[in-house]
């Protein structure tokens, strides 16, 4: 019984997420500390049940077509502290504790380049590199 | 002459945004000295080089489908401190000055409500009553 109940709380939650006509909305993973803002993914219903469910960000791949569970490639976990709504329940934010890096550069976040005096500016170094996130696919 | 430097660079801003299908990115809205989150909402080219150019931000409005420059009716200016893209060009960051309440329920952020033990939580107060924000528009 008591897993259905919790399934049935998930699908409350859900009800109040308006999902766009491709099925998902946006999500913005933010540092829950620091309150820094790591990246932004898309998350479809299911990603949104693994995400509640497993207490990890789990989003859906729009370029794979597939449920992505962060960090299981790359081991940069990111561990759900809460799930938030906007008031049109139309964009989504974790607050998360990112394990090691967000961004697939090796980068802390994915939003690194600033617009400055007219310029793309590069604002934060890798702090891993790339070969070691993904020893298998980069340089293919 | 100078104007039309401004204008290219601008453009040259606009070249490393990649906008989707529908000619938009999904925007993040952050107070750039406190890190709270305080809106996601969408941005075309239009949107992006008016922002630059006036130094505020602004917006394009899904549901009137027209520009929008956040505060026009309300008085809650987001003044534009930086504009940031992610590794993938496909998502913007503001980080932004916020005059007032950024949500359109006169809460300072637009994510209010948490999930929290089995519920949506609101996470936050009114602080500003929306009458006040659209005097001509509520009630009707």
């Amino acid at each position: 019984m008591e897993s259905t109940t919790v399934t049935d709380m998930i699908e409350r939650a859900l009800d109040a997420i308006r999902f766009g006509p491709d099925g998902l909305v946006p999500a913005i993973a933010q540092q829950h500390d620091t309150g820094e803002i790591l990246m932004l993914a898309w998350m479809n219903r299911d990603a949104v049940r693994a995400s509640l469910t497993e207490g990890r960000a789990c989003y859906w791949s729009r370029s794979r077509g597939k449920l992505w569970r962060k960090g299981e490639t790359s081991g940069q976990v990111q561990v759900l502290r809460e799930l938030r709504i906007d008031c049109d329940g139309d964009a989504v934010l974790l607050m998360v504790d990112q394990d090691g890096v967000a961004c697939h550069t090796g980068r802390r976040s994915c939003f690194f380049r600033a617009w400055r005096d007219g310029a793309w500016t590069i604002t934060a170094a890798p702090q891993i590199p790339p070969e070691i996130l993904y020893p298998d696919t980069v340089g293919r």
